[in-house]
């Protein structure tokens, strides 16, 4: 639902021309949320205020030939972010300050030859898989559905600092990208870069869809202590869109030097009318002596139009053997 | 190739559609200031140059039912502010970053029930009263007439984080607000919110408006050393803004578990023409041993048109048996 | 008085009203780079990713009598830059959030009496000088070719905070300016503003424009150790730009009570058609013992249209004694 702030379409059309630009689209959202102390954060406690907005601003352009391209970045990503320690210089964020970090920032080329991505994008391996999270969920203030400890969400994107330059390549149903993670230039030992390759199929049953991803992931950055090479990961989700409203899907994950073995995921989503519903569950299994992790989430709106929708979310994880967190939050998302 | 943002005003109304949309306003001032060593401050001293600028992003929808809905977030907001301490994330502002945290945005929602706003906005204390500052007063590059010691403007706001949740409703000549600054839903003994009331009435006399404003508030957060509850204040102000460009304007404010007993303030405003002049006067008095403040602030403009204004501030503070604290600026004042 | 972004070139001319107004620019730039050791930084060794984007605010106006005034922010300005020492306030940047620094923003007004500009802008030598990287220039990613060692772009401007008043004047092919960088009011004995002075004049041969500057500087801020005054500068440049699309400049600049005793660059540009091409070298002569600084720089870009141009920078740094610095980038710039 984000309404951009358009350059006057009308104007662009009888000049005919191709022309760069650069449009504005926010969110704002305020309500109440809670978090038990399990859960962590610094106002575990009673009900308070939650109040969150940002701006959008996405650039699109196109080059003689016809190519197009374009790139996007949040007002939250001109800003320093992470733990400064004194006489650091994390003032000025990523995204505009620190050439070597994308900083949230995400840049594109796109033509004939598919569609190449820089920045704090998806891995090929996240980009073919259909997670829990992304099966019909309306989604919620503070993310309770989706930030549950049960929660596979990136797969092992991140092991760096996060900065992918993806190609992906979409014909008819079938899709297919190969992604890299740098490790920033390091000549360390056993530092290096990770990589990813994933496919997609989209399968048409007469009003029903069903996307199937599969992928493989290997991790970029430092071997993690007590491991002898970079984590792994092979992904396969099903997933299907009913003409009904409901949506439902699956996904699975296979680790290799981690300290999980497994995951699967499995998500659920419903609208009808202005109302949906979504519920996801998820468990990691834990590789040797360490513990299993399991969780789920909640989030249900209520769509009011133009842009506002009113939010509840919840969410619930448990460590084998520790506290049960909880978290929740109820209040309106407005788009803009 | 820099192409401006332009939004299309025809190509809205002739789809008569209600959008939600992203809209953009600058403000940046340039001029001179001065400041003695008694008002503080880094570069007390000769007068130096005196720079600022901002840009507002001011987003705003409505539902399908005609609720109207908005934010409002500034390119300052986006940055992290305050005391950074070794280790700390406060990188991330609070309008972006911190969901306990207002930053300084505001988001609101309207319909025939009133308004309901949440974030950086005056409690209900303030939105009655019509403080000496907001008699005439043309404004100031360094705020000077309203940063003086003797200066009462936000009452009892931000005890805690200033995050308000206000709710207020106008109708014809009567209004009334309540509000809530919440704790962060702390738990800790001696920390509550803190909430308002207030009523406004505006009486037309023939061309003269007079504005009549009561409210009682509690403050937010922890209660202050040496008292046994939260403070609060009782507080009264009658302004009129006479046909002949003159204003004026009186606050009466009564504090209980405060260091101060009691405030008065008063305003004065005039415009003619391209020129507006103002002066307010105010008054702490302390509770028992504490001493006295008072300060009086002057600002005079002329106005250039097309949103350039020339402006004039100064400020004056005395603390009983202090030093007097002076402070100036002079310059441009220009509005996008 | 904020004026918001709406903006319909239609309606603007048919109301015929000059109006203030915040225009958007963007720029985006992907691909990778490579420095060594010797060039410093945190992550010298093997190639890795670039990515850098911004967004800039222009906001423009026209007072009642014909007076025009703007200002100028970029997305990076919103934030905090420098360095951070625990429990300081540099969250907020010059800016946005500090009146005594420009933080990287520019304001000005302009009429018949000339240009007054207060900022992040040229000092009146620097103004009046067309130094070697601006000769034919395409540019690159990381601004390898303007980052040696051996390259002078900013003269004596930033010997306090960089924030510069200026006033300069053209009338057909003659310009002159003159320029102050103050010192913060300081009272400090040997702190002190610094000023300058330049002179243009650009001489038209029949399709070959040559252009001449010519100019004076004393530094602002602290006398450096060693020195009995602020530092200062006379320099002078003579650039021409052929109808072939060759372009060649030459500039000379003297210093005193400074570690370097005069300084020498050379720049050379030809463009044909989609290609520019670009070369530059520079030399300080170091005063009594200070060793010699020189290096050069080479960029190369091929124009794709619409906004996207790839680039290619290379650069490379000797101080007499030391070891060569080498930094170089390739990829693609973006400008929306």
């Amino acid at each position: 639902m984000k309404k951009i702030l358009i350059a006057s379409t009308a104007l662009i059309s009888t000049a005919g021309l191709a022309t760069a630009e650069v449009a504005l689209s926010g969110r704002a959202e305020m309500g109440v949320y809670q978090y038990n102390a399990a859960f962590g954060g610094p106002n575990n406690g009673n009900i308070q205020f939650f109040q969150d907005i940002d701006v959008t601003f996405t650039m699109s352009g196109e080059t003689d030939n016809g190519l197009t391209f374009g790139a996007s970045v949040d007002l939250d990503e001109a800003d320093g972010s992470g733990s400064f320690a004194a006489g650091n210089t994390l003032g000025a964020s990523g995204a505009t300050g620190n050439n070597s970090d994308d900083g949230g920032a995400t840049i594109f080329i796109s033509g004939s030859f598919g569609t190449v991505t820089m920045g704090d994008t998806d891995g090929a391996l996240d980009w073919a898989l259909t997670e829990a999270g992304n099966v019909g969920n309306p989604g919620s203030l503070a993310d309770d559905e989706t930030t549950h400890a049960g929660y596979l969400g990136a797969y092992l994107d991140g092991g760096n600092d996060g900065q992918i330059l993806r190609w992906d390549y979409t014909s008819g149903a079938f899709g297919v990208a190969v992604s890299v993670e740098d490790d920033n230039g390091s000549k360390a030992v056993n530092v290096d870069p990770g990589y990813a390759v994933g496919f997609k199929y989209a399968l048409d049953l007469s009003g029903t869809t069903v996307n199937f991803g599969l992928g493989y992931q290997k991790a970029a950055g430092a071997i993690a202590a007590g491991q002898t090479d970079q984590s792994s990961a092979t992904g396969v989700s099903v997933s299907a869109n009913f003409a009904n409203g409901l949506s439902a899907g699956v996904t699975y994950t296979d680790m290799s030097d981690n300290a999980n073995d497994k995951h699967v995921g499995l998500g659920l989503g419903y609208t009808t009318g202005a109302i949906s519903v979504h519920a996801n569950y998820g468990k990691f299994t834990g590789e040797g002596a360490n513990p299993d992790t399991k969780g789920y989430g909640l989030a249900a709106a209520y769509d009011l139009g133009g842009g506002a929708v009113v939010h509840l979310g919840y969410g619930s994880s448990k460590v084998t053997g520790g506290p049960t967190a909880k978290s929740m939050s109820v209040g309106l998302g407005l788009s803009f």
